[in-house]
């Protein structure tokens, strides 16, 4: 039976390991809260940090595969994990290319991959010889996560709330449009690619209301968009599976925002939606079986449930038996503690052929439930 | 966040656990191997015997809720559980009744629910009787499980063949076929019943061959099958997840076979053929949340992966990436570390909208895949 370790204990290691289940594999998780959604799911659970280079070092020795469920991890350790034989998944250095927003833009254009025209920053002072480049996004270098760490720049009386390190200060792309590209790649080089998954936008909370999938996108951009994610991932040269964030403009012009090399928030619907889901792919690429079947089952809405502002403390799922009364839902509470106002604390995936019913069952659901605390 | 408790910790336990995952519980096991498949899965897994009373007691009590996962499990200590205000789903009576054929017999009689001609046999020699009554089934009284505890008798000849201990003596039904028909039932007495499912049996082997859902019965037969199926439930005057095992003879008339109060082989489909899969719909009933839509999502076939004659010791899954390449098949490894033969390994569903595409795969998979020992 091969090992498999995962750095990270959050939801996304929770729902990797519920699809483990199904394999013939011991499951390794390190993460530094003994309490983590992961914990009580794996065989063997390490309380450590992932960002030590001796305790990931030390996790990883004597494991047959590591991947990770953040990529804020310690990459020197994953790369001496793999000098010594250990199959590291993504390769490290994907991570250490994609921790950092500078190196990850400079490596959209080393390869010809479109993105926002973008300049460095090292400083906030510095900003103000940028003024003809604003509207613009700053985004941190490091450490940004979930939203955090972007900052949108309007025009110079923005220029208090830019980041004051280095940072890329990127043109505002006017999109449209915002889709998912879900891509797997094996050691082999073999290839699967999901169907597009669109990101539906609150214009008033400016943030993600629903996601939907498949995107019903036009011919010309679908396939200019799978030719992008392609691009990316082959780019990469290394096995795993990537969610690539594309913006699309009223131009219908593709750029790429960001790619995380992991199983992704925006491929949650595919534990229902589809014949194999990003969590059981990954399997597939760590445990080196055959990629699994991308195709939809049927159409799907997922919608992201949110700690509500203001509250923080013990959670308490208010309304969750009004979304359990729903037909065609499938709940799932990852079991965090604590809310947190817009800590993610559970998903729900809706299922239907017919995507007015989609939408339907999709505002009820967003009515019906709400995370606050004791 | 409630505490629920699973007496048994095979595949069954480890599906529920998977299931688990998406509620806010914390969950505990009970199993006297702990390298049994749902040690790793749970919050708290205490290694104890399921039979006996102190160590069930001692399991239970602090619990919000206990179930089961095996029907063999020591009826007293729960009885006193729920004595002492933990909720016991199924209710520990329907276990004593069911426990024992003789008294699983005597119930359907009692309650008028058709089932076939028996009387009951104190030990081998008082069968010369009776031979009037064969061809017949002999059924253990106590301890039959997954086929073992059944012996067809024929004729004179059987005889030898027959239990030498309490058992049933049932008149052989002359079955054209076997489905089964899984019912949810809350404490508030809600019932939610699943599509039949098909048994086909081997007719060389006399073994489960595959397990096709929805069955496509005759419209009558099928409305009798659930008019039974809910008496059954009814009957038992408990909240639980029940399957009622139904033989149809070429009259259609319909006789139970037996019930299993707890999660079921027939209904391992409903993980990716139904909105709300058998291990969800328990937890539903368990956490008292409103029952789930047993509505198919698509027609599936259910093949269960058997250790192959012959082999014993470290299991080895031949032929797997050969199943894992094939399209709609979603693959459910249990993870025990020994096969023996005609032990339950693992299996596999297949969904897909065509049933003649459904047969076709399904054979695909068993010419496919073979569960030997190194």
């Amino acid at each position: 039976m091969q090992k498999a370790g995962i750095l990270g204990g959050g939801q996304l290691g929770k729902m990797l390991l519920q699809a483990a289940a199904n394999y013939p594999v011991e499951t390794y998780v390190m993460e530094k809260s003994a309490d983590c959604p992961s914990a009580h799911l794996c065989n063997h659970f390490v309380l450590g940090d992932i960002n030590d280079y001796d305790q990931v070092y030390n996790f990883g020795k004597g494991l047959d595969v590591v991947t990770i469920e953040i990529e804020h991890v310690n990459v020197p350790a994953l790369k001496q994990l793999a000098k010594d034989g250990v199959r590291v998944i993504p390769h490290p250095a994907i991570l250490e290319t994609i921790q950092n927003k500078i190196t990850q833009k400079d490596f959209y254009i080393q390869h010809q991959i479109p993105t926002a025209d973008y300049i460095v920053t090292q400083n906030k002072a510095e900003l103000s010889q940028y003024l003809h480049r604003l509207p613009a996004v700053h985004k941190l270098n490091k450490g940004g996560y979930d939203g955090r760490g972007v900052q949108i720049l309007k025009d110079e009386d923005d220029l208090p709330l830019a980041f004051d390190e280095p940072a890329v200060l990127e043109k505002k792309i006017a999109i449209e449009r915002e889709i998912s590209m879900l891509v797997a790649r094996n050691e082999k080089g073999d290839i699967a690619i999901y169907p597009p998954v669109e990101m539906m936008m609150d214009p008033y909370l400016n943030q993600l209301d629903y996601q939907i999938s498949p995107a019903t996108l036009p011919e010309k951009v679908y396939w200019k968009a799978e030719a992008i994610a392609i691009k990316v991932v082959q780019s990469f040269k290394s096995a795993g599976l990537f969610a690539i964030e594309l913006m699309i403009d009223a131009q219908q012009d593709i750029w790429v925002n960001e790619t995380a090399p992991r199983v992704h928030n925006s491929g949650h619907h595919t534990i229902e939606g589809n014949y194999c889901s990003q969590f059981d792919m990954l399997w597939r690429i760590l445990l080196n079986y055959p990629l699994g079947n991308t195709e939809p089952i049927a159409p799907t809405v997922m919608v992201n449930l949110i700690g509500a502002p203001t509250f923080s403390g013990n959670a308490v799922y208010k309304g969750l038996e009004d979304v359990l009364s729903l037909d065609h839902c499938f709940v799932h509470i990852y079991g965090k503690k604590e809310t947190k106002p817009g800590r993610k604390m559970g998903h729900i995936t809706i299922l239907h052929a017919d995507r007015t019913e989609l939408l339907h069952v999709c505002n009820k659901v967003k009515h019906a439930i709400q995370i606050i605390s004791e």
